[in-house]
């Protein structure tokens, strides 16, 4: 079954050789592994050790699973939503996560506000999702319009995307926790997996 | 049916005679409505004009169903959780706006982390709750031990209660937005009605 | 003719009397006179001294024309945008400050990303003008949004409307200086004077 | 006709491959391409793909036209004014940015405010300018002399020079956003870009 | 003779009742006695009891000399420099500051960039100084420019004058702390005593 | 006799011979040497000069007893507690310096607030100490929630792991100076050294 | 005994009707009943209620011991030291609060760094005790002065005292968290009652 | 004459050659030429070209005099005092450019407040300079110490020497300008040119 939660390694801080150990350890007593920033080269030393792992190079994570899921075509989904190129390795994250978290994933990326129009002609797809991830640099401005056109709760990611006064994503999450459509909520900057983990908790209700 | 969304009048800036035509006239297009920031002067001067509106004055809110909902035993419901009396005000904003939403609301008040066998032993009824909103000032810790503690998403709302380095609230804001454990998103300071409508949201979902 | 600057009083930290004695001055060496930040009760003193002013109380201006401004109905124009009714008064001090320096205004109030309908329904308006000013308050997305959909500079005033992590204005400032669109820049926050002065300055090119 | 606005790459974090893809392609749809924070070493990989481009090694860009505009003695321009050397890089970025949308422009490098005679002796050709960009680093000063000095729009670009208590470019950015005289709204640090294409919509304004 | 400090009293938080005690006491040991931040109510009332102090309105002191100082027509002088109308209490504050350790001051006021013309009218004046106080709020540009024309020691005092980003002189302080030009130095936002104390410092050394 | 002080040395910005050099010389006149902030690179060529000291390569110090201290079992101890593997460094560094200034210590490691249990199972042997050396980066709740359960002085650690809104610790700074619950005080970011020996003082105090 | 704790009541947000109706019921079942943050005004309706409780204006406590304590000449004291008047009421507060919890305490104070010379004649004393309190607003230097010279805890106090650049103790809070003396641990701003508090469980250990 | 200053290169951004060119040109109209902030790696290959310049590898300058200056025992002098060795490039730094400008200087070195006798030793030389620069990071204490016992103007460089809540000096910085003795100014972080320049401006007053 897809429920219940994956271990997941925070692979930051650690070296290649104690990723490689804990991951091997849980895939005995899980049904799906998780490590999460996990930088190209790491990953290519792991692999060689634990060659089941699948890397994901965007997302930089590294995943198993015992069974890949299934989904039915009208199976429920959480949209991730970002604004550009440079927001995706964040999207990914999010996106990933929810994947392994038992949620089918649609993504919907390089539709920033700059050129708006994008955004509307996937609003479709955006609203039929049962939890929205929203993915954006710079201003943040695309996490407020989402807010603004659909019912389903909104998890909001500023990442650390843009110069000068931005403060490495700190505009952006002031603005995202500021936003003045309600149906939003603010994660940390860059925090993918956090959002990806939080709109998978709001899909899993309905199937509890 | 309790589900769909109330028409919601931001109180704040409004006169007492504004609040009371727009709250009149929802009421005539809609099966609840409800008022927020609304002093307990300008709601005496309302509720002439309306007396069927409900004050809460902890709330500060002014609400109206057309037909009260009644809940089954084992009907789903938010739990909304704050640490300490100075907190209350934002905790029950929460907790009226997500009945306006139609949610069934447990309230686990006075549970902050100076005491932290309090909320241990209030932990059952939180943990059987869809959503969770978590409440506190100060450093804001409760929203971090309770997102280690519950499986379902936790909504922290930082309060402005503290002096000092609290900044407003800026520290628990701070603090929520960099939980250790993952299952927890934030909505901006004192925004009680935003965390209500946002656990709504979810418990929502169950229901769709 | 309408080009050329009219003298500007800053009413905040002046008496009323001092107010009148300028204001009476500039009249006789002007053919318009502007005071800008001149609370209710003020007004009320300098009119009985100088009836000839026109108060508006929202923007908190008083304003003299030697001859009222006629425009032809294809006259080029300023938009004046924005969000909620709390940004009335700072939007009204800049649509006030560009009529007195010669330019037609528009005006295309509550149209906040909210509700992002409202904005498209009047957006024919706002892409004719020569400049756009964007105010907003809260996370500022309205700026940006405008500046992903008009072609003319958008000229974006942040509001202190807002509370929590607002900062009095300041997370709708950065989001603005951060907007991911370009054909934007920002003024104080609550300057609808500078704003409209900058929008002012535009249009006249076209006619120098 | 110069008119109209080019297709702009933004080079910060696309590798010399994925630039001169995006380059050839856009020469083939348009009348001129500008390629904006483009590495020496980038450029020089680029060019030898794309021989037709011009690369400016102060403004780090990469720009093409089909026709080189020529411009009568009397052509309205853009001023584009800088401190000192070090602001150079943005003031360049400015130039060139406002020159690709079609702008004459007149450089006034070196003037800033710590010998503020040299900014006098070329005063005469700063207000003769449509628009004023407006380059300052440290504690930006330049900018509000500025303003003071001209009456045309002065669109000011706070630089991340300095050292210390300016926090990379803010505390330039808080003096120009403060600034006592009006005339003048600002951009992000460094964002040469953003001025010189603003710049150009207000110039184009004379002309539509 | 007139070197020597007098006893100064800050009188921010004291009652009338204290301020009167100690500065009688202090006219029996010395021969000058300088009382800062007395409101005009206290002030009133003190004057009841200390008949021979003399009240500054404006800088808002209290002071009194046993003997009166005569000036020859070529004395050493410190100037008080100041922008605005609203930086006048702290520029007196520094004025009266000086007067009391015994410098003769010329001020000079209301000069702001805005108007860069009116200072460049007293610039003889300023350079003949032996020490200079730059008052100025908003973005405090007018220290900087003071810095690059004199070649006496500068010293800048931030206002608070100013709204939005601002922040109570914050803006201000750090431009001047930046400034482009050397041979400035800064002290506290609004701190008027501790500027007119520093450039009686200064120009003492001359005497010593 | 363990109590007294060592001489410290602050290692950071000394080279491996400068810090051999003064370690020398206090190993003369003290009984004990400690040096702070030692890289194993460093600790390498110190130790060819220095076989004596001790290095912890964790800790990152090089450490020197003349007779190494002996306890008995009933011994006063100070616990140093913290959260996850990445504060270690500064977690030992705490527990070093209190063992170089005389102390037993008992290390209680992993027991962040994600997973409470881990910190409740280990609480009777927190409990038992004189002082509680607590740290914890990202949101810092592991400082308050100790302070809430133990009834001996708390040292609090904020420590630089997190990222985004965490600003290198100071999220965690400001969460600990806001505890809710008394009997806690703050040493600056990542200041194990100022926290171990914050401790030794409380303990020592028994002895004196 | 003196040991133990006493009950303490936080008065800042509680009706007097409130804290008397706490206070007394603390009164049955407790030795000594402390309230702190108690205004002129609501502690002379309190007594009416409570004559037994004993109101110190400064500190703003109301205290009650069921029995005095008697301290020994040679008993072991907390050292609470402030810099000026503007500190009092947060050095009394601590001292109270010591003393509520059976603590000596010595009061030292007017002894701010710009007369350092009084604190060296005070400075025996100081060294004497088991733990000193040291409360400093403005630039808080008296605290790392005290780390310097006396070998027990140092307890620092910011306060909001001051002005400008100051942030309402932020500037003090900073630079007490910096303090290149070791020996030194923070409490949030103006909290007298925790630095109190915290001397008082470092002085308890001495008994335990 | 030993007076008028000297021509200034500020190499941070310049090239080792640009350097030379300016320097070798200087020389020729100059009597004496400074070059600040020149790495060792620039230092060597300018002196192959200008010999006749003497590196100080602390303060990382470069000067050359034509004839160099000789003091009367009795000469007066400027004090530059620092509290450790991580400050000594900045302290010699502002050293040598007062040398520079014809000032001679006393370096007390050392004497930070953490061991306040040392500073005590050496006040006797201290208060006899004609201004005194106080070079300090961490907290800065040391200025606002200096500023109590001297009675001439003291110019406050705070250093970015620190970690942790430090920022980069800015606890040091709101420190000094929060200093509560007068008699005290500060310049930017790092900026010994500056209090250099400042300090010799100072002590020319008395020559001129
Ligand atoms: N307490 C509150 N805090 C934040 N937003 C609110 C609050 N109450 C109502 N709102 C929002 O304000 C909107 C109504 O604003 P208005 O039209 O100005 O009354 C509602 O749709 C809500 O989204
Ligand atoms: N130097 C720059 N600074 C800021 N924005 C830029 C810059 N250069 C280009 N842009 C913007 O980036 C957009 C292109 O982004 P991209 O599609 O990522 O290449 C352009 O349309 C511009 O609006
Ligand atoms: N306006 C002012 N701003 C800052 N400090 C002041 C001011 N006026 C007086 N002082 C300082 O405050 C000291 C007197 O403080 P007090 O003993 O509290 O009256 C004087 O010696 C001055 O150093
Ligand atoms: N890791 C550390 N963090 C902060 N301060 C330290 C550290 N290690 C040593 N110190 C302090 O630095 C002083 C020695 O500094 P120094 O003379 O530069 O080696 C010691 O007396 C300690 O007070
Ligand atoms: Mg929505
Ligand atoms: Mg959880
Ligand atoms: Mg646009
Ligand atoms: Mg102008
Ligand atoms: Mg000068
Ligand atoms: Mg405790
Ligand atoms: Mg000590
Ligand atoms: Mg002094």
């Amino acid at each position: 079954r897809r429920t219940g939660f994956p271990e997941v390694i925070y692979g930051e801080s650690k070296t290649a050789e104690q990723i490689s150990a804990i991951f091997r350890r849980m895939m005995e007593h899980s049904d799906r592994v998780l490590a999460t920033r996990v930088s190209e080269g790491k990953a290519e030393s792991i692999r060689s050790d634990v060659p089941e792992a699948e890397y994901h190079p965007i997302a930089r994570t590294l995943s198993w699973h015992r069974n890949k899921p299934q989904y039915a075509p009208d199976e429920d989904y959480v949209a991730v939503v970002c604004a550009g190129t440079s927001d995706l390795p964040v999207a990914e994250e999010a996106a990933v996560t929810a994947e392994m978290l038992g949620c089918r994933v649609e993504r919907i990326f390089d539709v920033g506000v700059a050129g708006i129009h994008r955004l509307f002609r996937r609003l479709e797809l955006i609203r039929g999702a049962q939890a929205v991830v929203a993915v954006a640099g710079m201003e943040g401005a695309l996490a407020s319009v989402l807010a603004g056109l659909v019912e389903r709760p909104v998890v909001a990611v500023p990442t650390s995307v843009g110069y000068g006064a931005n403060f490495q994503g700190m505009a952006a999450l002031l603005a995202m926790i500021n936003a003045c459509a309600p149906g939003i909520a603010v994660v940390n900057i860059d925090n993918g997996f956090g959002a990806g983990y939080y709109a998978a908790l709001i899909q899993q209700n309905r199937k509890g």
